[in-house]
């Protein structure tokens, strides 16, 4: 994890092998010192547990929630339905489909229940986490400054980049 | 309902909208004397009732589990989360995207949690009460002869069309 | 084949090279003690004899049949056509678009003759056996008890997962 | 029917809606004096008097078969599936996903078993009766001219067009 | 706009006829008391004028931006390159495509610029407000109570629907 | 080329690329005793050359065309655009789409210009060859023989596979 | 037609039904007073006529040719593969896949001839017309003045709009 | 670069690894001797520097720009806003949906901001180039020499090419 006691980022992921792309919200998040949890936590095949998990997110103190599945992906909205946290939704590339499936399946939500979806795979993941700093950053002066100095060195890093 | 006591087939359904389409298939459960329940049960709307009736359901004596809904439907999914028994889940044609999100969001589930999954809209309902029948047909001996009496009126009536 | 002696279940696929994939389906119901039986079937290369399977599959005593296949998937289509039993439709990768023609083939049947269907590929495979299941283990109990089995054993598996 | 006796042309159609668009195949074959039959035949709600009228056609001195399906679209694949004649496949707009369904199911044949199709709905219907008559010119010198009749018609109307 | 004074919340839209559905965002945040200002923002043909406006908001004070767009809908991306704020995106059904483009441009952002997209169209409108107030509720306890009497009330009103 | 001398069917494909797929269309025509000829000609890059050809083919006394091309595909369609006879046409699979658009450019024809339209890639290639024999046979029962042996030789090789 | 003399930009359409879209193009052209010419011109149903229009484009003087066609939308693609001029293509919203198809046959061009495409339907024709203007303008600073005038005015006209 | 010192064309993309398919672009125009300028420059994580490039452009004395990006590739929209230039776009082939999603965040553009948009990746990236050349060859007749020189020479090279 983390060097701050507070956890306030959860990550859940469908499946354990979703890791490998959602381990990069968590190292960008560790990067920018927030705390967070990950766990494999599936709608289908651990739905008691993961109920447990997301209805009691807002009394632990959570502030955002990134939940990632794919093709059916049904882990974000579940998580929503049984949260007032913010939910951010990552849809996992999946084998047939590439992730058509899952992008649908995240973003495509009725009217009263939000997910706030970010792309497919690995830049989703990345995404996920810096747009849970940016919501956590509204009230963590600190924080914010991270994030102007991580996009400043984004940029740079970028006009350095030479052709050929 | 329907004129027997034990209801065998729960229709649910995420909005109350998806009556006019779902219709079909309650009412073609009652045609072949099949008792059924329908009623809206949104996975993301009203979640803990959702749960709780699919908890229920094998206790009480279901034998199938009819879910419909549309965009990002879950309703099946989660459903077949809950329960032990055969779940058929009937995607809604959606506003924008014309049911190719229900659909996917229905079908594409992880291996270990099966959806049998029905076309789009109106055709998907009727053959959702025809899938249930069949499902229940293989111990209910009365009931297959009434599918069979039904295919062949079905065919008898094609083959009086007359193109003019 | 499994140790019961009366085939519950028929497999059927359009094509040999399906069976990598359906294998999944046949290794589950042999570890359910579900007598099945698989063969190469195809709706359009073996036409008769497809015809001729799906129609004594009742008077045989089946319960349900699952069809593979890929492409203009008719198979399970056209095996809902010939018989009253459950047929449970499993959409095959396919070379080009990668199964989405597997998927609307199979699964938008018209209102009358329906195929329950699932996810593209090995997980559809594998969810094709658990419905066949469930279907049969309406008036199973034993058969039930080992689904609820299956599926704690599966929810503790993935409870059991570490990240890292 | 049209003037000439034998029967050169069998259009089926899956469902007696189909008929609106398949007029125009019946009415361009008519023009052109190329005798034809129309019939609803479905591939799922009527599969044994399909397969007889397909399996009889070639006996019959039919020449080309076009059947006309939507949604998941067999009509055209189990018709090449029982005979060696041409068959020409014309997918139907459906009610969902407007014939993209319909096409896939029509026009993804695997290898052996070929469906020449046309494109979605009334172009679709037009162009399969072209094709048909293109096919038959081949050998009747008087059904070419009168294709290069049409076509020189139909150069010079567009050509008289006037944008204002 | 809204009673209180301090504007939390900026709703931009490419497009005046984004109006009628984006209004529904604008009222849900009135109904809750978030002080918010709407306007029209084109990321292409107003260029300007958005870089001002979104290259300010953080210092004004607000807390969440919301862009709708349609088609080659830009305008998200274009505002979460210019602020540190979280941007939230809606796609607009377009007419061609339905919502298709809309949604893949802007919820397909490369990693390092996040945009948390909601659904296409009205339920996007409704959910992009519920989830600026989730945002904002992480601080304020009172709004928290107001989404969660809201999340109760949308609960009670499904349970009285009645089918018949 | 093949043992007859008088060429039937044309084969031209829009790239030398397209060749390794359609020598399948090629090998079957030979192993029909079908005389055939293959050129590269594309619509786009050698245009006046594949006017030249296609004008030519009729009055040479070719009855068949195949027509194959990718992305853009449109050979199959100019080529059908300048000649009477039986255009048919192979969707090549394509880098970025995978073959969706080859397939829709080749198959979504205005009513007056056909082109009977086969599957994305080999079996596309395949069938065209079959349907161009079917088409030949009509006025050649010698052709229609060797197509009837054709397939029941296919079919006798799947009955004849075993699974394990 | 214009108030200049010299003809500078031709635009041709499939069909007389794509009028309607183009005119705006058309109007646009006026607007700016650049001298253009319209026409229906079928790449498969008037096919020699269109090649000789394109084939003498060139000589006559035009600058720009804009190609408007639907579904397999080849229009565009025989036009720059029988001209060195710029073309630029208008694909048209079709019936059953609203221009999806008429995108890719009109964008998806082999690597040596291209098309510039714009948007399906209207902004699309709209946009050809002000690519067509910025292409001349190149070497015309009245045209590029006028075309910044009607920039500037469109963003006016944005700022202006009032949301009630 | 290339021998002549006025840059007629800028080439920019969105990421540096898009210049392995740029790189084609910037070869062509060098081929035929127009001075170009490559540089990475990204809408959304160097906005700041690409609108500084864009703006000057024009003053430059820039006649043609060509903007690379993928997925929600918003790069050549976001530089037509901000140019009077003509823009031309490439969509860039994107990891999990193939460039589906950067093709329409290119096309799409609404009504008064054009964007020339080519096919996705290699062909694209050839073709913008070839367009852009095309554009410049209106003015400069040993352009169009050259461009003519290019097609002659294509051509044949097709035509010598031997299948086997």
């Amino acid at each position: 994890m983390s060097e701050h006691t507070k956890v306030l980022v959860g990550i859940i992921m469908g499946s354990k092998s979703d890791w490998e792309v959602m381990k990069h919200a968590h190292d960008l998040l560790n990067q920018f010192g927030v705390a967070n949890e990950c766990s494999v936590s599936s709608a289908h095949r651990t739905p008691k547990q993961t109920l447990e998990y997301v209805s009691q997110a807002e009394t632990r103190g959570l502030e955002v929630i990134i939940a990632a599945a794919g093709a059916a992906a049904h882990l974000a909205g579940v998580t929503a339905a049984h949260t007032l946290l913010p939910v951010l939704g990552v849809p996992m590339e999946s084998a047939a489909l590439k992730g058509l499936d899952s992008l649908l399946s995240t973003v495509q939500m009725p009217g009263g229940i939000p997910v706030g979806t970010l792309a497919i795979g690995k830049p989703g993941a990345v995404n996920a986490a810096l747009l849970a700093i940016a919501i956590l950053a509204n009230q963590r002066p600190e924080l914010r400054e991270k994030l102007r100095a991580y996009r400043d060195e984004q940029t740079r890093k970028i006009l350095q980049e030479k052709l050929t």
